[in-house]
Formats: C-alpha cells, sequence, structure tokens
C-alpha cells in the first residue's frame, strides 16, 4: 500500500501497520504456527520452555529523542533475550505488545520491527518474532515476552555455594557511562532531551552510547555456561553490586569480589560496579572448573558470616552505598 | 509492611508493590520455577507450548471509572486466556507486565492481582500468574501473555471445509450490550464516565454489564472442541461477522450463518452478530459430528463461490454493514 512519507499510524489504521511491520521483519519466523492465528505454537523439545517479560516504557525507560525505532526495538529484544540466557536457555520466540500513540510515524514502527529483527538476527539467531498485539495508548510501551528452551536444567540464581569462582561474561558498565553522555552532553538549557550528534563524541563516547541505546549482552553464553556446569546465573541488569546482592541472599553466601583479578571489569569504578542496563551474565561454576571462553573471573564465593554477614564485599569489606541502578532516579523522574 | 489506606504506588516502590502482588496472588504458582528468578520454567508435556500476548490500555480498553482493579485483572486473564482455549490449548501460565501511574493506589493493584487469579481460578484451573514485570507509566497498561499446552494438535483458523457444521460456544452480545449500558447510563452531561450504580440496573443489564466487565469465555471447551475433531477454531473477540469472515478466508470457504437454527446465537440482534469483547469460541466439525456439550449449531460451511463469493452469509445473503467491532470507535475515540 502507498502512503505518503510521515503517515501516522492513527491514519493508517492496525492493518496497514500490521502489514509494515510484518514485512519489516521479513518472514523470520520459525514457529509451527507464527503469527496471524488466536496464538503461537512454538516446539519445546525438552518438554520445558523458560519464559520471561520486561516492558519499555517511553520516559521512565527511553527518550525518543535520543533512540530511533531502530534503537528501541534492538534494546527490548536484547534485555528479554538476557533473561532467558540468564537461566541457561536459549532464546526461540519474542511476543511483542506495542502501545502506540496515534501521531507514532508508521516508518518509526518499521524501524522498530527492523530493531527487533536484528537483535534475534545478531544476538540469538534462531530466534525471531512470533507474535504480538497493537494497540492504541498514549504513551508508548513495548512489552516484550521472550520464550527459550532449555537443553540441560535451569541454572538458578540460588545456586552459589562456598568456594564458586565469580565470574562475568559481557560488558559492565558502558550502558551507565553512554546514560551518563546523553544526559551532560544532549540536554538543552531546560534538561529536555535532544537529538544525539555522534560527530562531537570520542570513539569511547560512541561506544559507550552504543552499549546504553542498543545493548549486546551475550546471549549464546548462557546455554554454554550452563553446560559448563554453572552453579548459578543472573543477567546483570541494575549494577554488579545490586544484582550480585541478589545472587548471594537467594543462595545464602557471601560473593567476595576482588578487584585485582581482573582487568576489566572491576577498573571501571562506580560505573562497572554500579552501573545498569549493561545485561552482562554473572555466573558461579565450581572451584575447580574451567571458565567457558568469555568468561572472566572476579572474585569467590565465601560463606555467609565470614566478613560480618554482609551479601556482597569487595576484597573483604563490605559493599556501601547505593548498590545499583534506579531507573527512577537514573532516567530522571520526569516523563519528557 | 504496614502502610496506611491509600498509599500510593509512588510511594510504596516498587518491592512493597510487588510484595503485595505477591501476597494477593497466594502462592498459586504450580511452575517448576516460578516468579522471582530471570525467567519462568514452564513445563510443556507434549513438547510444543501455545503463547499469545493482549493488552488492555486505559482509555482505549478500559475506564478506571468504570471498571474495579479487580475487573481489569479478571477481564486481562480472560482475554488472553481465550486466546489459548481458541488453538484447542490448556492455559497453564500468565506472565504480566503491569505499567502504572505513580499515583496508582497499591490498594488498587492488590485488587487487580485478586482478579486475575480469580479469572485462573474459576475459568482455567491449573493456570497461575508465573511472572510479570512492574514499570512506571503515564499511562495505566497491563499486558498479559498467556501460555498454555495441547493434548493434541493445535486447531487453527484456517481448516474449515465445506459441509462441516458451524458452531459457538460461550454468549454472544452480552459484552456489547454491557458497554452500551455504561455509555448509556454511566455518563455526565458532558460524556465522561461516572461510577456504576448497580442498583439502578434491571438483571438483564446487570449481567450484561458483567459480561462486559468480567467476561468469562468458555476456555474449558476450547479442549474439548480439539478432541471433538474441531476443524476450525478462533474466539470470537471482535464480532461474530468478522471473525467468522476472518475464518472463512482464512480456511477460503464460505460460512452460513442461518438464524433459524439456534435459539439464543442469533436472535441477540446487533450486538451478537457485530459486537466485541465476549471471547466466545467459534467452531467448525465436520459434517458427521456431534457436537460437544456447550457448543450450539449455528450454520454451516459452504464452497466459496456458492453465494457469489461472499465470506460470510446470513441465510445465504452476503452480511453487510460493519462486521465488527472497532476499539477505537466503540469505546470513544476519547481517552479520558
Amino acid at each position: 500500500m502507498d502512503m505518503p512519507d510521515g503517515t501516522t499510524v492513527g491514519e493508517a489504521g492496525e492493518r496497514a501497520v500490521l502489514a509494515r511491520v510484518f514485512a519489516a521483519l521479513g518472514g523470520s519466523s520459525r514457529a509451527e504456527v507464527g503469527p496471524g492465528d488466536d496464538a503461537a505454537v512454538l516446539a519445546a523439545p525438552g518438554g520445558r520452555v523458560v519464559v520471561s517479560t520486561d516492558t519499555l516504557v517511553h520516559g521512565p525507560d527511553f527518550r525518543l529523542a535520543w533512540s530511533s525505532g531502530f534503537d528501541l526495538g534492538f534494546k527490548a529484544a536484547a534485555v528479554n533475550l538476557a533473561d532467558i540466557a540468564a537461566m541457561g536457555a536459549r532464546p526461540t520466540a519474542l511476543f511483542v505488545a506495542l502501545a502506540l500513540p496515534d501521531d507514532t510515524a508508521i516508518a518509526f514502527v518499521e524501524d522498530l520491527a527492523a530493531g527487533l529483527r536484528a537483535a534475534c538476527e545478531d544476538l540469538a539467531p534462531g530466534c525471531a518474532v512470533e507474535g504480538g498485539d497493537l494497540t492504541a495508548s498514549d504513551t508508548l510501551t513495548l512489552a516484550v515476552t521472550a520464550v527459550g528452551v532449555l537443553d540441560g536444567a535451569a541454572v538458578l540464581r540460588s545456586g552459589a555455594r562456598a568456594g564458586d569462582i565469580v565470574a562475568v561474561a559481557g560488558q559492565l558498565g558502558a550502558a551507565a557511562r553512554g546514560l551518563a553522555v546523553l544526559f551532560d552532553r544532549f540536554r538543552d538549557a531546560q534538561g529536555h532531551p535532544v537529538a544525539v550528534d555522534a560527530g562531537i563524541l570520542s570513539d569511547t563516547e560512541r561506544a559507550d552510547l552504543a552499549a546504553q541505546l542498543r545493548p549486546r549482552p551475550p546471549i549464546a553464553l548462557g546455554p554454554v555456561a550452563a553446560v559448563s556446569g554453572a552453579t548459578a546465573l543472573m543477567d546483570v541488569s541494575d549494577g554488579l553490586l545490586l544484582d550480585a546482592t541478589r545472587m548471594a541472599d537467594a543462595s545464602g553466601v557471601t560473593i567476595d569480589l576482588r578487584p585485582g583479578l581482573d582487568d576489566d571489569a572491576l577498573r571501571g569504578g562506580d560505573c562497572a560496579l554500579r552501573g545498569g542496563e549493561d545485561h552482562a551474565l554473572l555466573a558461579c561454576f565450581p572451584p575447580a572448573a574451567a571458565l567457558p571462553e568469555g568468561f572472566r573471573e572476579i572474585g569467590r564465593v565465601v560463606p555467609r558470616g565470614l566478613h560480618g554477614g554482609a551479601s556482597v564485599t569487595i576484597a573483604g569489606a563490605p559493599a556501601t552505598g547505593q548498590l545499583g541502578w534506579d531507573p527512577h532516579r537514573d532516567w530522571d523522574a520526569g516523563r519528557g
């Protein structure tokens, strides 16, 4: 269907928007029954599936001045794929509930669908958008549900045992530094977001910005950790100290981070320790395990009580201060 | 945690809200791994799962002046359970992405969780909320994803064959009549929604209102239709004529509705034929089949072309006019 540039969702109507979305997804469905019926039918070869859901809302989670449709689709897919990987599972399908203001440009929605597809192809080959829902809303919202399959047992956050090696795969701190770039460099005098001009940024700043806008968590390493005997696994969405605290509490142990152990993981300072949105994988492996490629050691699990009962310590000293990421604070409580 | 009456989500914070939600869900999880880790792990005994997602947005889909939190949770569950039943599957899990304005009362959210739980218990025993997500938004939004399992083959909307019996289970028209009650009786002079006073309504109006606010689709009859040999199956969410058109087009046949055949299904007039939101099940069965209890015959499948190539006919005459439900029109395009 021919539509002039700038046609909006409200002008085009649901059927035309869906046609564009399906075209942008490019027939990538691999399900037994894909989009178009009341529900999708997915294979679950091991007799189990893993399911998670996560939402991005305009204001608290992203700003259109900073994120393109492609960025938004890519990030929405990536953060959901990470939750599946964090169980040791392989993602197989995404379901995307899209609530759009009537004045949203159709081109934006196509771009968003292209971003969803690209994230699946780049980060989780074999996974595709297999269903979704389109509704009208005053607030642009993407609720994505991801489904995956397990080749072995699920790896929970509660399985860490004293003596285990603590390891991480993926970036720590880059997404938080990228957010700082946005807040520091791309707001006007009133504090409102303005369009990003990547030309004024250094290479490092551009890389950090990409980590914020189009994060690339190490999805394939989730199942790798599982088959390599990981005892605990989760994704670092809210900051290393905060998520390590959750793992330690769920497991009834203390996680002792050792900054000297790793060149990359802990030298980034506060962003690496407390910054959110990287979706790195935090894993524990038995003491004698050889770490799978892509993981680097950042500490050890010790018995709870060894360091005064703290959940997380850094070289034996309890972690203090704001441990992690709070979207209400760090994304600026205003919803502009 | 003690909180004064009227405490809002913004005042209480995510952790306190989630604690209340889990309490209201009452430990109903039946999954291998339920809420609390990165993702849930669900059994898929037949090696396949069925997945669907559907969103309710304040304004286009509901109004808080008319729906309680319980109503909203019940309806969000019911419409998603219906999509699973419409594949011939048994629902096993719901995932609920909840985006809430900061000024939402915690009591409302608890009530919503109780509604989700009640719908599962009443309509789909064995199904429970197994995960979700809580975010801040200016627009109250519930995106629910439902997962189900198949005991046999999935029943698609594309399987209807000439000669098949067309049958329906569940109400047709009641939800649309209930919406008319809301618009006709519970708006102020400016057209804004005002609180429902059920005391001024007749028994029939009260029943129609309940069908609109807390629909009770015949979820258990989806798997029953499947094992009884249904050739095509879908839920009637947008009106019988419109959804029958979709089934007829997907199957390459004509569905001929025969008003004389059934006392209930077609006598309700325009609401029964064109009203949305009932989530009845529309099914086709082979010519010699005995209809399972709960289904009533409303027509026959005939070859496409017999009645001039129409998708749906009524006693041989093509259906005309607005075939079904359009939430943008029927829920009043304003988002008040």
